[in-house]
């Protein structure tokens, strides 16, 4: 299994041609696992809440576990949130859970492309839940809620942090939150809870295809509590992830939501391979620096700058077409 | 100047050679005006608020006003929020005031092209001051804050809309929050000018490179109560205006801005321009249908789609370097 993402992280390009052969081949195994995503700011105790929920999996359900996780930090930095092997110490040693740390170096859609292939490699080893964790950092969360079937939020019983989730546009993609560390102050706990709930009914105004407030046959985004550290409501939060599970196949939004996942993560690479080629070009490199320059000193219209140098990659026989 | 603009308008090949040249000779003589977005929900008294701005700004100011409008859904109706000549109706009458509606037709970027393009049109014509107006619908807010050198977002005094707007990521652009219909309740006018404060203030803590609310050099953003329909509080409005002008100016953050948003543009008109090419090209065309449904229906992978994709518009020889 390393071997396999191992084969699909690899930029050579004769590795590719092999990686796409391996894919196509492992993608009639896939599927089955429930894709689980797992956002929040540091010190929301993300990895114990990990921890906690993979060893429930493994040894209450008799579950495989896998954790993932996209770190567009360890870009930068070269660290990752899952580097660490003293994390989850627990659950690393535990033989049917398999741990693998972000992917580092290039960009976040690299970043999010090598994890979406290591999860399907993932599920055709057999693994039933696969858990997707990321930091509340840049848009990460938007890249993993876009390759997961239930997107939960970890929240601080703290009334101010929901603003910033809010703002940031995650709030509205959750499908649960969770507001972590409830032992430490219950009252704020349930205060926070009471406030998120009230703040998600207003941003379920504008539609999220996956939720509905109003019918009774569609998914309404949830608010828990709960304590990791103490292993307190974990249970509860998988009852809450089958339910939602069991809801969303049944009417259909599950297999709905994949399949818009699987086309806007081809249009993304799509973009993605025609700005490099674009940049790549010979005739944009040698004019860009220039027309950039003009632009920004207003000697040049941004739409002239931008035909003339979209002409000067297709040549001149496409260029009379613009 | 309203040839200039259809000239601009039009999507004959052969006019987009002398619109070209047109922008490029009308661009030294650009760039004075103020450049001011004004966004706001239907029903907030938008209309009303530019009106009795620009009458201001023309009988107390002595400024030539020029008023364009972003309206996404006259792409789909035909419509137009300006397109009603009734509105606006003594504003239309003086002569020192230019209004034109929506573009309609084609996509929000090329609907936002073409009025950026015009915009151009009526400061090398002499306009001080270039209103941008947009109604509170999809992208259209982030395309006017865009284009403009100060964002303006009307509200009314109703404690809850705010939320809407932190939700789309409008609040955190806005230069201005004006609450307007002050007159009808100012208690709650006042109740909602604190809350916004309040929200802004805590929205400031990730950046916008416009704001800075612990250096006293840099604009912090403000909330003021008016009625545009007694026209009471629009000396306000343009004082606080000018202070924002001024300061921004004299911190470079004005040049920063319009060099980002030009930037910005090229980059927006390059990418639709490289999306454009791909789905026209013919052996795209030819494989898109088939491979979208295998996408969709998981038996491809998604990464391997677009790398068939790439390949078929690249042709043979480039795709081996894929």
């Amino acid at each position: 299994m390393a071997k396999a993402i191992t084969l699909l992280e690899s930029t050579r390009t004769d590795h590719r041609a092999q990686a796409d052969e391996l894919l196509t081949a492992l993608l009639p195994h896939t599927g089955r696992a429930l894709r689980l995503g797992i956002s929040g700011v540091p010190g929301v105790g993300k990895s114990t809440f990990i921890e906690a929920l993979g060893l429930y999996l493994i040894r209450e359900q008799g579950l495989k576990v896998a954790v993932l996780a996209i770190d567009p930090s360890s870009t930068v930095s070269g660290g990752s949130i899952l580097g660490d092997k003293t994390r989850m110490e627990q659950l690393s040693n535990e033989q049917d859970a398999y741990i693998r740390p972000s992917p580092s170096g290039g960009t976040l859609g690299g970043v999010a492309e090598k994890t979406r292939e290591a999860m399907l490699v993932c599920e055709a080893a057999g693994y039933d839940v696969v858990i997707v964790e990321t930091v509340g950092v840049g848009q990460s969360e938007i890249a993993v809620h876009g390759m997961t079937d239930m997107f939960c939020v970890l929240q601080l019983p703290n009334a101010g942090d929901d603003l910033q989730a809010i703002k940031k546009g995650v709030m509205e993609l959750a499908d649960l939150v969770v507001i972590n560390k409830a032992d430490i102050d219950p009252h704020a706990a349930i205060r926070a809870q009471a406030q998120i709930t009230s703040s998600l009914r207003l941003l379920a105004m504008h539609g999220n295809p996956d939720h509905d407030w109003k019918a009774g046959l569609v998914w309404r985004p949830k608010v828990i509590t709960l304590s990791a550290l103490k292993g307190e409501g974990v249970d509860e939060f998988w009852a809450v992830v089958s339910e939602f599970r069991s809801m969303q196949t049944g009417n259909g939004r599950l297999a709905a939501r994949r399949e818009r996942q699987a086309l806007a993560w081809m249009w993304e690479r799509i973009d993605f391979g025609l700005k490099q080629a674009f940049r790549q070009h010979p005739e944009v490199r040698a004019l860009l620096p220039q027309l950039q320059q003009d632009v920004a000193a207003g000697r040049i219209a941004p739409s002239t700058a931008a035909r003339s140098l979209l002409a000067a990659q297709t040549g001149p026989a496409q260029a009379a077409a613009n």
